[in-house]
């Protein structure tokens, strides 16, 4: 499970291309050569589009014109993003030959940044589940464990940057669909805060709770990248001392995922958030959401959508418009509580998923069913639009487990911070 | 159909007040020597509590403190807003023996421009229906013929006024309840712009439309009561010359209602505004935030509410949660499309409703079922959240027609200077 970026952070890939070890072209090369069709990662790939771009950025380095820390890097683009000229796929077949005529807001950005985007990652069916294993192009496969879930819905992007076929992707998170891959896959994941990307371009889930994120080896490179999609390049000054940290319980959590973690954060306080509730609140809100995004596409072709994700919008069509109603309000309540706990404490650390990752069609674990057992510690955070990343924790039963750090908007920099302190 | 107050404006009441001719605490021995019960206007009258504020405010006056044109001035309140001591019965038998602790934010603006609260006026059964016939104390009636509607949900304080017990009265108004009896009685009736009045202490209908409003026989004096709700003692000076006004079009309205409102606008340009769709946006909304509001009553004592009401909600508790998110999208371009014609005009007018009073328990009329008719050309400003107001304009077959006219929010003052040219 070694490709040709296992090992290698973005620092020293932009290391060897200016100092001529490498170039644009050649780490394409590299990206090329590692992508295993048997683990599904790319819906498409892009050699012939992404050898031009690579040309030109090497032209550009090589005449002194240097874009930053993504110059380039090749990327992986999960594929509900639009990319000029390239299918976006959904894992759908209702969108089977749709070729996108611009490029996502957010890929707009990666280019300006110099990243060479190597091809559409594999997307759970309409990113509406966090599996990674219902797909018109089939389940992306982890790289660990290829007869297990990726996790998703940002599977091909999480397996990808794990299988080392290249050093970054673009994932679209809507209730964990970057961290949960992410976790099971043993890469980092960052959800940045809602709207701190532009979501133009991506196909909407739940308009209120759909957020782009990265994917990458390290929470380092996570950073890295979404300085570029942000525009940001500098970091907020991070206090010196000690972060006040919190460990987070509300769900329950498989002993050998609960052991690594605690682990990594052995003197933190405990304290109680109500995932359940917060739970509750997104599942009412994403599906109306969703099912209005989809509603006529049911009503004229249901049979274009694989079985899983036709009964699951169903069930989201009977959501009653009061149900949506209050969970508005319990939002605002949820969010006020969050603030508090957040003025007490700069980064809160809890499981990414609170177990590791089933096998593709495994419909119950340990804590029952899987697809609410995958959600149930990350879509707290897209209720209330903090910003959020999952980062390795090492492994339990020989498959990767993540630890998921939470912080407020505008303290994205803490965050980082404390994950270089504990896993650099 | 006569009362003490009809034919008196609050700038003659002034008047008599500050020369001595008459005194708070005689203002308020003629409103209660008015009120008829035959025409249910009120559901409480604090005779007690009304002639100690009254006594307080002649006091006052006598001493030299003037709290302006609303000092010493009889005012109904409509029974779903708050009045500190005295029963808020929401027109229902949930509320029976319900006696509100404190004063809503609105009544503690009128008490400080020293308005009596003479009591609480008849509500169709917790707002939530246009005829006002529907209350655990029987209908309002309506008082150019007691066999038809008054009209609703703030009917008792549209009767009170049209039959001179009171020169103003509080309403509320989500989709027309303001406008609608103001309309159907013959006097006048403002719903501002969305939040301008604060609604603490109100019951609520549908937080996304619910507005405070006032009734008074003239939109002169809806003007004086509403810049005391809003403490806004001065005018924004309009502008010199024609106002830009425009005859609305969108929805059937019945020939004789069309020919009154087209005596008093006859020169306007005609333009189309999608009222059908908005009234469709309407219904998704207040449904599903009527029945978030009513949910655990319906699930505990469904027996208390009038049999209308309670079909009425079962209705409401079926519309998909998809609907409501698909409402919000649809109402935010139709947003768009006003703000465009308010660009192009100051004043839009049309008819308040499209009929005259019906008969109490008529359930159809010329225009289809009764229900929707009366809402028809109303709920749209609420969806929009824009000032409206509705004036007399003549009458038809003997019984008032509502001509009405809206602004853009920061141009009430356009809006009563062009009542006043066409109405004085």
């Amino acid at each position: 499970m070694t490709g040709s970026f296992t090992g290698w952070t973005l620092d020293a890939l932009g290391r060897d291309l200016r100092s001529g070890a490498a170039t644009a072209t050649g780490l394409l090369g590299r990206a090329l050569a590692s992508i295993d069709p048997s683990l599904n990662a790319f819906a498409t790939v892009d050699a012939e589009g992404a050898a031009a771009a690579a040309r030109v950025l090497d032209e550009e380095l090589a005449a002194g014109r240097d874009r930053g820390p993504l110059h380039g890097v090749p990327v992986g683009v999960k594929d509900v993003i639009d990319v000029a000229g390239l299918p976006t796929g959904m894992g759908s077949a209702h969108f089977d030959g749709h070729v996108a005529d611009g490029d996502a807001a957010c890929v707009t950005r990666l280019r300006e940044a110099g990243a060479v985007i190597v091809g559409k990652t594999t997307t759970h069916e309409f990113a509406y589940g966090a599996s990674g294993d219902t797909a018109v192009n089939g389940p992306s496969r982890n790289p660990h464990d290829p007869s297990r879930i990726s996790g998703g819905s940002s599977g091909g992007s999480a397996v990808a940057v794990a299988a080392g076929m290249v050093p970054l992707a673009l994932g679209t998170d809507t209730g964990g669909s970057v961290r949960i891959p992410a976790a099971l896959c043993g890469v980092a994941g960052f959800k940045p805060a809602y709207d701190a990307v532009p979501t133009g371009g991506v196909f909407p889930l739940s308009v209120s709770f759909d957020h782009v994120g990265v994917l990458a080896a390290t929470a380092a490179d996570c950073r890295t990248a979404y300085r570029a999609l942000t525009r940001r390049p500098h970091d907020v000054p991070v206090p010196p001392g000690d972060l006040r940290v919190a460990r987070i319980e509300g769900v329950p959590v498989a002993d050998e995922v609960a052991d690594a973690v605690r682990r990594l954060v052995p003197d933190a306080p405990t304290e109680h958030v109500d995932l359940r509730a917060l739970r509750r609140v997104f599942a009412a809100i994403q599906d109306s959401e969703a099912y209005d995004v989809h509603a006529e596409r049911v009503a004229v072709a249901p049979e274009l959508y694989q079985r899983v994700t036709l009964d699951r919008l169903r069930r989201a069509e009977r959501v009653p418009g009061w149900r949506y109603v209050r969970a508005c309000r319990e939002r605002a309540r949820l969010a006020e509580e969050a603030a508090e706990l957040l003025r007490r404490y700069d980064v809160l650390a809890l499981p990414t998923v609170p177990i590791t990752a089933p096998e593709i069609g495994q419909g119950e674990c340990e804590l029952g069913p899987v697809q609410p057992a995958l959600l149930s510690m990350t879509c707290a955070w897209n209720v209330l639009g903090l910003p959020a990343l999952s980062v390795p924790a090492g492994t339990a039963g020989g498959l990767p487990v993540g630890l998921q750090l939470v912080t407020a908007a505008g303290r994205e920099d803490r965050l980082f911070a404390f994950a270089e302190r504990i896993a650099p």
